[in-house]
């Protein structure tokens, strides 16, 4: 049978449009998801879940309400359920997202930048 | 308050030992694991779930019955749950595994290679 890797940037180089989560794997009831990110997000939290950020290249920011955490290249955060957080980077930067599928990307906030769910690249 | 990233490449020089993975973050049920891979592994199944296999260093080989897959740096891997497998690396490769809490390494194989479980760094 053939086998075929998930190669992280091939699957980036398919798409461009920001804030816009790209399925390219799945876990049992999780999904992997690629972003790509400028600017900033909106405040949000997710009520129902944990949710990792994992920082394939370029830096972001991750502020809450209390403080930030600065993410680069090779590292990763987990954002406890329920604690509400806006991501932003002052260039490109282009991560991985590790949640629940059907995860809303602005949870309990309704934004222009909420992005259609489960579109695999 | 205080947030920290987690470094991957800061983690992975906390420890030597191969075939030992080392938490790094949990999320909901699930961790995130580091692991310092060389040689082979044992044929081992997961019959309860899925598993990830994210390269982060190196090159690997998930052996299956019926082919196999090889991961480099900057790739990744779904093991679906129930089927056999058995990783390989000619030369020390370093992973990040994503699978839920509690997983044993080797599965429903008994082996000397069965680690310690939720061991953190």
């Amino acid at each position: 049978m053939d086998y075929h890797a998930i190669n992280l940037s091939e699957k980036l180089s398919k798409f461009s449009e920001r804030w816009s989560p790209k399925v390219i794997g799945e876990m049992n009831e999780y999904q992997f998801k690629l972003v790509k990110i400028l600017g900033d997000f909106v405040w949000h939290s997710h009520k129902e879940t944990d949710e990792v950020f994992i920082v394939l290249d370029g830096e972001m920011v991750i502020a809450f309400r209390d403080g930030e955490v600065r993410l680069s290249k090779g590292e990763m955060y987990v954002i406890p359920k329920g604690v509400e957080h806006k991501p932003y980077a002052k260039k490109e930067c282009h991560i991985m997202l590790v949640e629940p599928k059907g995860l809303v990307n602005t949870g309990e906030t309704t934004s222009e930048l909420t992005a259609e769910n489960n579109v695999w690249i």
